[in-house]
């Protein structure tokens, strides 16, 4: 492999963070929390300048025929501004994990072992153009006492700069290493090659956006990589599922947004509550424009619906379209999550305790509710405080990751001159 | 890259450890310690047999010129076959981590939320030619409610044809699937190359062994890797030790066992203490035949050291020898070990309070202690039961890796008809 022209820009980045994260993983809660809060200050402050940035992001998008809805993504505007503010002062008042000791026990010989809460180092982020994942990212990643190397996508960069350089003048103001944030000056796509083999300075990737894009950085990384992948999520109808209920939830789950990995994108339903439960269901569908695409069963109710292909069964449409599959029980059900599904999110609906418990017990996808909406995996709505992604990776974060997955446990030992027997 | 002519077989491998996966991860903790305690007894009864095929491979290795301490690691004599099959029943005796709920808590909405603790799914290991380990590695594997794809070092071939097939003989007659146990049957190198890219059939890899072993394993895995490489071991003599638990700790660290992970590497010792401290040190280890490399300072109290250079600072001797530095303070310890470490375990020797917390907050290997022997950095002697490696990567399970560390959480999600808001 020739060595990419960047390898020594990304090299000199990374060896910065590294240095910078000794710094922040002593720093005090107190240190952090000031940052965030002056950061968010500082933001507002220069406002006016970063959204030009942002406006000049989306003109250079839309001349150069990116698709609307990525532009439009783009956009600081339309809340996203509040939002990106208030959760820095959010994470300020979230409880800092790092230093926190757990599982404390004294062995038979006296010594007294626990678990302390650490920052893992250096965090590694690649992510799609939305400028206010670089904030988020960045007050996550210090929060839990590490410094970050963020890469966003190439259309959001020159907000990305302009942001960067005012959490990094933050850093500076409140007594913390300018490098606590560090990100990519180049939107190069061959600059992410170095990146993924800096194992000496990078502790954990996290690539959030495209499935290419994770499947390569898994396929070619040198770091750990906590893959942030796509959401086939599935609501099952139970048999005994009180039909307006069900009807509730899949409309919630699929309708309210469909764009979010936790989205609804295939349906289950219990042969024995097709009956009672699917017409309803499939009526607000269409009412709500939404295209369904059925086995032989569903479309004997609906003559609407499209005949589903296998292709149906993997899709993550993000879209006004629902793959809907009869199946002969829960058994069935579970079978069909685990040879489709992406280890997401999935939902029963039922009144039966046994089918409930089984349901949540066998179904091993990162959320697994019961007569709730899909959307509740979510970081915030679980009640984590935030949320960096939700992981698809079954190691270390599975699931929602907030402050918590950006940090490891180390053992502590505490003797009084212990030797081996 | 051209396709291994293992790629067939290694495939099917892994398929089939997916597919007893899902039958394993259900099955109930009294079937999985049956299974365990019956592998035990079926062992027991076939030793004969399998000592002999352990004898060939020992016989084949010194034909095939393989080094002496290797042979001997192949060795199941020597009290190793008794504590593997004491092993076996341990492990049947630990409690199932498997289907545990934590963190649960009532969300505003009413949402119970929590996380519950399940099996990773299939996890592979590459191991050395060691093979109690082949036994140890499937016990773990599976009462985590794990199935297992191993390979281990070709040297121990026979023995481990031998030992799997009592497992799965063993599993078939107590109710698991036989797959829970997969094995390599081959021992070409080549084989471990298809391995590295079933990311969809195995959900962990764990290398162990060589270092370049694990360094090619984490640079072409597309499988999340849990690395367990060598251990660079610091004692920290502070200049408040007393100097006879000084003394012990080190003797203790170095010499009870030196080609462990845990084993003391590197000594630093305070300006202060030198000469309270270093010369009874020095003359206790050079009673028991270790060479001094030492800096400049160690060498005028200590003529018959070797000058140290950069090299023995990074150095994992896993032999009688050791490194001696001076520092001026807690503050040089700490970045000498950043500096040179390996993340292993490091231990501070102090009365200062002050001295013993700064130590444990700062230094952030994966076991921190405070006048204790390093060698409590271990699985069984921190009291995880078990022990499946000792881990150097910072994610999922840092440090002694147990039960646990071969099990994940997922968020579960118990409503009554909740919609997002």
């Amino acid at each position: 492999m020739s060595e990419s022209p960047f390898q020594a820009e990304i090299e000199a980045l990374c060896k910065r963070a590294k240095a910078a994260s000794i710094a922040v993983a002593e720093l005090s809660s107190a240190t952090k929390d000031a940052w965030l809060l002056h950061a968010a200050d500082r933001l507002e402050a220069e406002k006016d300048a970063i959204l030009a940035a942002n406006a000049s992001d989306m003109e250079a998008a839309t001349a150069a025929g990116v698709a609307r809805p990525i532009v439009n993504r783009l956009s600081l505007a339309a809340g996203k501004w509040e939002n990106m503010i208030s959760g820095l002062r959010d994470v300020a008042a979230l409880p800092d994990p790092v230093g926190t000791i757990s599982e404390m026990r004294v062995r038979p010989n006296g010594l007294r072992v626990g678990r302390m809460r650490i920052p893992l180092g250096v965090v590694a982020m690649i992510y799609e153009a939305r400028p206010n994942v670089t904030v988020d990212a960045a007050a996550l990643c210090v929060k839990a006492g590490n410094a970050c190397v963020l890469r966003g996508g190439k259309e959001a960069f020159q907000a990305n700069m302009a942001l960067a350089d005012v959490l990094r003048a933050a850093a500076k103001e409140t007594g913390l290493p300018e490098d606590a944030v560090c990100i990519f000056r180049t939107t190069d796509r061959e600059a992410v090659t170095p990146l993924l083999g800096m194992d000496r300075y990078v502790d954990l990737l996290i690539p959030r956006g495209g499935k290419a894009l994770v499947q390569r950085v898994m396929a070619e990384s040198r770091i750990p990589v906590i893959a942030h992948d796509e959401g086939v999520c599935h609501v099952f109808l139970d048999e005994s599922a009180r039909p307006e209920m069900a009807c509730d939830i899949v409309l919630d789950s699929k309708i309210k947004q469909m764009a979010v990995c936790n989205a609804l994108e295939t349906l289950l339903v219990h042969r024995g509550a097709v009956r009672a439960v699917l017409p309803t269901v499939l009526k607000a569908l269409h009412e709500q424009g939404v295209e369904v695409r059925g086995c032989p069963e569903t479309r004997e109710v609906d003559p609407e619906a499209v005949a589903a292909s296998e292709t149906d069964w993997a899709a993550e449409y993000l879209d006004r379209i629902l793959a809907v599959r009869v199946v002969g029980g829960i058994d069935e059900a579970i079978e069909h999550i685990q040879t489709w599904g992406s280890n997401h999110t999935e939902v029963i609906v039922t009144e039966s305790y046994s089918n409930a418990e089984a349901f949540v017990r066998r179904c091993n996808s990162s959320a697994v509710g019961v007569n709730c909406s899909t959307a509740f995996a979510d970081g915030f709505r679980l009640g984590l405080g935030a949320e960096i992604g939700v992981s698809t990776t079954k190691i270390h974060a599975y699931g929602p990751m907030g402050l918590e997955g950006l940090t490891t446990q180390k053992f502590v030992m505490f003797g009084e001159g212990q030797l081996r027997e």
